[in-house]
Parts: structure tokens; sequence; C-alpha cells
């Protein structure tokens, strides 16, 4: 695929193809979502470089990692489609108010937490 | 933003001159991210299109729908830059994977589950 | 076990014979917990009664529910423990609360939605 | 509450004074599970010990800590109710079967990736 725009419209098909338009309602896509997610979290719970060796090699885990990421990514996509949500242009949007909200001089190098 | 490629850049930029790229760990990340999945799941929690009419209205719905999906999308290609993934050939690849897993002929109107 | 105290000191001992303490930090603890969170999910993703008959009988999915709920608990349980809070006591006090904040009269039939 | 069995029962008496028994299908419980996994992650997620100084000082993690993972609990107590699992007796299974996957002699000191 060559954008996000082709990928969306390509999964858009797969599903019409499928009659899997059906499931794909909101909170089934989220579940799917999460179900993804965990996959990913999965992989990381014990890699913790403070505490352990690496129980996975570098390759093997960002092998495993480029999986998890992409399905996660392609359930996004599928759920920013049905809620008719340009990903592009809101993702864009939230990147400069951070800009806004975490003014360089007085963030830098301090976690950005509301907290 | 013009695409995928450049929003990427850009938060690359914005986490360089906070000096936040040390937070921005791949376990790190993966907390963040469950964060705003969490935020995603609570809109839709009691939502639940058989029992309920709408606690909340389509338009406001859609709108913070929209604010929770950019803000994993963001996390997603934070993590996706730091782990060396290429978003859009990993998710293309893993399509074209389930379009040969799942022939149209054998699953048509059938929800794609494993079990 | 007989109760809560006793399957957490159980799982302590687990823990304390393996030498697995040093991975039960609590950001260990949490990603492993999403993992778990993750596979109840997929469970009961597609399982949406309004659009979908169950693609798994009930009694398979009452099942794998069953086993994915523990594994949430005992994380659960786990991460309580080493943050020193009394689960019970945290819960309960939590439901009085919710009692307070959602009074039966204003409340009847409405989902709790905070907005 | 004294036990278990006794906080299931007043979160159960606590759904059906409000009629919200009808929002408590697995579904949307799992959802409402997520929310407060999130939240719970969203406490930790830049507090990596390795890399960071403590944003919020431990006795006020600690204390957010508790709040999260109490919602987190009782989202999972209503949930077994409403599947009919006995959480208790479920998970001292689940850890037994634990004790014989991973024998001491083998997992002294490793991770318990199954990879």
């Amino acid at each position: 695929v060559s954008d996000l725009a082709d990928l969306t419209a390509k999964y858009r098909e797969f599903s019409k193809e499928r009659d899997w338009e059906k499931f794909h309602d909101p909170r089934s896509l989220i579940l799917a979502l999460v179900g993804e997610v965990g996959e990913l979290a999965e992989l990381f719970q014990w890699e913790d470089p403070s505490v352990n060796e690496s129980q996975i090699s570098r390759t093997a885990l960002q092998q495993r990692a480029s999986e998890e990421v992409a399905d996660i990514f392609l359930y996004l996509i599928r759920l920013a489609d049905v809620l008719q949500i340009d990903l592009l242009q809101a993702a864009s949007l939230k990147l400069t108010r951070a800009e806004e909200r975490f003014p360089v001089s007085d963030f830098v190098g301090r976690a950005p937490t509301k907290r």
C-alpha cells in the first residue's frame, strides 16, 4: 500500500467482501484492539531492562512487536473508518495541541504527567 | 501533516526538543497506550445499542472518540518509531496474510474467530 | 484456599520460591495484567448478542472466561500485595463511595456515566 | 465487608437497587474494566525507576494506585458474578496449575515466559 488512505480502503474492502461489516461496530473493534494491545503488553511484561536480561533476543522481540503493533494499527484504522475519523488529521491536531500545552521551556526533561 | 512519515518525524522532533526520548522506552509507551485505550473503552462502556439509548449524543461521542483514537494513534506511531517498525508496511503485510487465512468463500458472514 | 488473604499468601510464597519477586515490580505486573485482560476481551470481541449468534457455545465461553478472569484476579492480587494494598478494604471503601455518589433516587435505570 | 462473598453480594444489591443489571452484560463490564486498567497504567507510565525520579511521591502514588486497583477489582467481582464464576476457586485452581507448570527446580530466577 502506498499510504494510510490506501490501507483504510483496502481493509474496508476486505471487510465488505467477507460481510464482516456487521461485526465491526465500535465496541467490538475496541475489544479486538484491547486483545491486540494485550498481546503487545505480554511481549514486554518481564522485559524490564533494570532487573532482567532479556528473555527474548532483541531481533525476535522486535519481530514479534512488529506483528502486534501492526494488528493494533489495523483495528485502529478500521475503528477510525467506522467512526468516520480522519486519523492523520485528528492525530496531527492533537500533536499541535500538545506542543502548546507542553512548551519546551517548561517541560525539558520532565515527564509529561498531568499530576 | 501530509502523511504518516511526516507525522512520525514531527512527533520525534517534539520528543527530542523536550528531552522526552528518555521516557519513551517500549514499556513506558505501551503503558501510555493502555491509558489511552482505557479512555476510549470508557466512552463506549455503557453504550450497548441493544439495551441502552445513548447516554451521550452521537456527535459528542464521535468527537470524544476522535480524540482518544488520535491519542492511541500517536503513541502507536511513537512506539513504532522507537522500535524501528514501518507501520504501513507491517500492517499491509498483516492484512495480506489475513486475506489468505480467511478466504472469502469460507468466511462470508462468519466472525473471524480462531476458536 | 479459604479466603483472599490465604490466596495472597500462597501466591507470595509461590513467587518467593521461584525467586520471581524481582520480576514483580508494579509496571511489570500491570503489563501482565493487561495481557490477561486482552485475552478476556478477545473471547468476547465478536460476541455481540444483537448481531451475532454466539461463535462459541455458552458453556465453552463460560469456561474460558473463568480462566481469564482468574488470571486477571491473580495478577491483581499480586499487584495489591506488592503495593501493600488491602484489596477487600479498598474495594469496600470504593463501593461505599459509589453508593453515596449515585443515590438510588437519581440513578435508577440510568447508566452511571460521568458525562 | 468481611470477605469476597460479602462484597460480591453487596455489589449485586447495589446494581439491583439502581436497575443497573441491564448494563452489566459481560462486554460492557469488560470495557469498564479496561477503562480502569487504563487509569492504573497511566499512573505508572512514566515511572520507570531506571530512568526517572518519581514524578509522584511514593505515598501519593500508592494512594492513587489503591483506588484504581479497587476499581478494577470491583468490576472483576461484578463480571465474575454475572458469569457465575467463583473467583477464589478459579484463581486457586490456576495457581495450583502454575505450580505444576513451573517447577521450582526449573524456573528459579527465570521469568515465566511461555516463549
